[in-house]
């Protein structure tokens, strides 16, 4: 629910309001917007509380119905612009998130670390793995991070669940929820009890509200740094896996004031897509991309990129990115005007 | 069916390879690709054939199981490029259709047809309708004939029903098969039997299979000039009408050798996802764009474009289409370069 | 849009209101229930007659919105039931269609026929094929016609396209339109002109409005034998073709006052899943059930119910009928209860 | 993997067998079917181990490709049966689970259990919840143990997480997984070490495939007891929330040997769906059906039935049962016969 009442509200109107609010059992947040006129409901409260608020002097306007209220750009207009280090997301600047899905050795993650760097890539991945998929390597985590700290890379991994949160969080900058977690109350409260940039996968069959509603409860716990992540859903077309939606991109950015990022590795059915859907989620405004990075050799997973395709990748980014008003800037393009700048 | 011979076959194997096609009731064709050693099978015939054409000498390989096969990108490696005056189709040129649902006079076409001229779209798009929304209005089609003359335009125009192809012949360059239709044999057989370019409308829950098995039947009547056209397909999201695939460009470019359209404007739930859509058409590598366009005023329908953003877009385009290997003049670019040129 | 009025409408107000009707370009239809208070208009309008209407005095509601109003359980409360010879269709009698999907011979078609009639299966399907698949052989329709009438069984036959309606009707009491017809205007144009029973199948993407919205170009033309027919639709599921979406029984006996069947074999991925699809099919309450019928001999297709299996079927249909509140009287009882009367 | 061997294999042979299996580090389980000449590989491993097994001897046939193995019908051809006090499931027997989704007191949770137990009903589903509606009332679920033990009733409860297995264990006899945890290894594993039985909720976007290898991991773990559970997924329809996919019956018995339920209730759009889909799972062979009962008065869910209709539905099934090769004691019935007994 949210409430939009007159900027020059009286203070007695407004703690009037506040103590309905409380009564009925909901909390309730202002936005962060300039002029302080639009105040979220959330939590579990009774609805009835409508009608009382429409009846209060100073409320213009009651809107009810959404099943997400902090993540609505009714809420917050101004973008949710997230700061890591020097690194900004959800502002002009085009974020690249990229990276093997397995890591080899710390040799093998310097080489790819290093020609992100070159090609102007800013998010080193590690999907560290022991044993069974589904723990994840402390030692790779620590290798992810010192790597990232050696080449000024900023670093994200997926948390596998609730229980690994706290160490996933000490050696990433960013953690991303799974695809199959898109709707997992226990990880939510846990990542909205932290600082760090929370990227959600869209899951398979979410809609863009079920998203929506699941950032909101990353947002309700204090956390206000979600990423949005869309990666194809489940549709009947055979030929791919997952069908990348996206449209997801302007209509999650007209819906919400959340950065959106496209993968588009997982969602491509064969390498000869990637590309193609990489250029289109630049194209199509996404605030950043995400992308299977390898050093092309047989090791290499199928879907993900070798060194030359990634950087002629880059290359098209940084054409691509201003013609839907943002920018990126090619390593070498950074370089040459490093070089330049220290004359 | 698909025949690999080897380039050096002998006539008398040949010979006894079409005797046995013919035999079993299959019709055949010879790949246009230079080395002719391929064959498609089309048409009903016994599919017991591919044991018999298996044991020939010098038949390489014998592969079925698709539901297409003169579309099949391994029967012609070689993209079909369509030309139509001085328009080429299916090349590194990017297409442009665009124009209003209704036409409402003379004028209303010719300002229209001005504007798309000067931004440098190429194909002038008339949906007349007379009383009843299925009718073709005669006159409606012989102004659109007329302004884009004027202009130097291609016109295209969408054929409602098998009835209806010979008077749409008459005044469009481009006949576009409805979403309904995608499937609809009559239309295939009558589109088959012209030179006409056509532009197949992907059905809403038609995979890219079905797609290729529809242009197969207009190919096999003999008409080689067939388009596809990605336009949203049928999922659970119910924010949009349908979802673009945009995933559809480099799949179905991988699968066939026929030029690759999107409709950035039926796909679009709402008027501003419509220049994001069409930006990621073309960075997706598309050949061609589909746009409503319209004056902008209060008669334009809701996803039309207004001109100031149109042209805005067409420069984007100029943008974007190299990124994917391809080009577009804009308008204003070509003008100048003209008064450069005849200096 | 529908037009509910008072009961006690004065011959003024009415003749107003059809003038106002008339005005605004609709064509209208009362309701067949008694009371005769309701109107429903169809055709091409001006909406903004809604406004009018529900200023006019004895005009107590309007409805606009849906894409259907013939169709529409609103505007006809009572169940449509349709009565070919001596057999009714949306009463509580249930129906089976069943058949081979070629016929072979004439002594072929004499035994299904002869079987069915034995079991109570009531309409003998022909999909009659000529050379290549798209044509219909009339000796084949004749040949059906005979054998139907021999044995006292009710016949259907699926129309290619609107060019074969009229040989079809020649021959068959049910005409049905194919999946990919669904929305084939010019098909339900002529089909909507006879008096024909109509079987129309659901598209693979369409939605019960779709549906709907098919049904009432064919009532409006005056037929008012319309059959809806479930069939399956296109979902992610990969291990079946199509998904039977058994809820659309009850919602669209719901929506609408037209019968409602179901077809079991075509919804169906194996020859193991035909049965149970047909059960619930019945059990969830469907007036008729389309089954693929043929001898159990290696011609036969591979979903088609053997002899045995298709008379234990019907033998289920009479216990499962009566609990969704129809009947099914099954052949064999049927002989006995005649043994035992004629005593 | 499931590896086929000769019924006749020697000692040596299988000792051979299961040495390659753990050196390629699977793990290996035998099939309970009579005979034991089929062994499932499962867990993390190299899948080289297939060319090694094809070639030792006494092996038949070694399969590869699904991502489930103990799940499969080809592991184990008998059905599962599952036993909980007097209540056998996976037989012939009809299962039946029932009950409010909020209980309000002890007496409303008598009512319903009470009820049930006359009408034949066996299993009372309690889904408490404390003040968030995540959390789980430790009193309610003592209540809902108390109240089952007085009627003779199994218990059945969701469980939200895998850190609140524990205290549900202690209270219900069956733990259901809901829709958005089907994937939750962590839950998996927890339920995986009990030996209670597991009612697995299908994911909405889920497919056969998907939910066999949830199952599987429960499997692996060494719990039996897993029931499979339909519940309608997502699809293009508008009209529902998600669409029944009545097929799922048939095909998840063929495909594996775990019992197959049907949630009537969660699948249905509107209170008057409930009854035909309820029966249309029952005439399609389903174990079990899950339903949403309350005592109909205004404090009841809108989707549950009411003691009149729940009754008749019972009644409905001790006639549909029988027809899918089951049976369904209806209580009353059972009284009638426990009195007649007793004489």
């Amino acid at each position: 629910m949210i409430v939009i009442t007159e900027s020059q509200m009286t203070a007695q109107s407004r703690s009037e309001m506040m103590g309905l609010i409380e009564e009925y059992g909901f909390k309730a947040k202002q936005s962060p917007d300039l002029g302080q006129d639009v105040t979220a409901l959330y939590g579990k409260g009774n609805k009835a509380v409508a009608e009382r608020l429409r009846s209060l002097p100073d409320v213009k306007r009651v809107t009810a119905g959404k099943p997400y209220t902090l993540a609505d750009r009714e809420y917050q207009r101004r973008n949710t612009v997230i700061r890591i280090g020097g690194l900004t997301i959800g502002s002009d600047s085009l974020a690249v998130i990229a990276g093997p899905g397995r890591v080899r050795s710390y040799e093998h993650l310097s080489a790819i670390a290093s020609w992100m760097k070159r090609c102007g890539a800013q998010i080193l991945r590690g999907e560290f793995v022991v044993g069974a998929e589904e723990g994840m390597d402390i030692d790779g985590l620590r290798m992810m991070k010192e790597v990232a700290q050696q080449y000024g890379l900023t670093t994200l991994t997926t948390v596998p669940g609730p229980r690994q949160v706290e160490q996933c969080a000490a050696y990433a900058d960013i953690l991303a929820v799974g695809v199959r977690n898109m709707q997992n109350r226990d990880l939510h409260n846990e990542l909205g009890d932290l600082s760090h940039a929370v990227l959600l996968r869209r899951g398979l069959s979410a809609t863009y509200a079920d998203m929506l509603n699941a950032a909101d409860y990353i947002l309700q716990r204090g956390n206000p740094n979600v990423i949005l992540l869309e990666r194809g859903i489940r549709t009947y077309e055979p030929y791919t896996d997952s069908t990348l939606d996206i449209a997801a991109v302007p209509a999650l950015q007209t819906l919400s004031h959340l950065p959106v990022f496209v993968d588009a590795t997982h969602s491509a059915a064969r390498g000869e897509m990637v590309v193609p859907l990489a250029r289109a989620a630049v194209a199509a405004g996404a605030s950043g991309v995400f992308l299977g990075f390898d050093l092309g050799d047989p090791d290499s997973s199928r879907l993900a990129l070798a060194p030359e395709p990634f950087a002629e990748l880059m290359r098209d980014f940084s054409t691509l990115a201003p013609v839907a008003g943002g920018q990126f800037l090619h390593g070498g393009d950074a370089e040459e005007r490093t070089t330049i700048e220290t004359k």
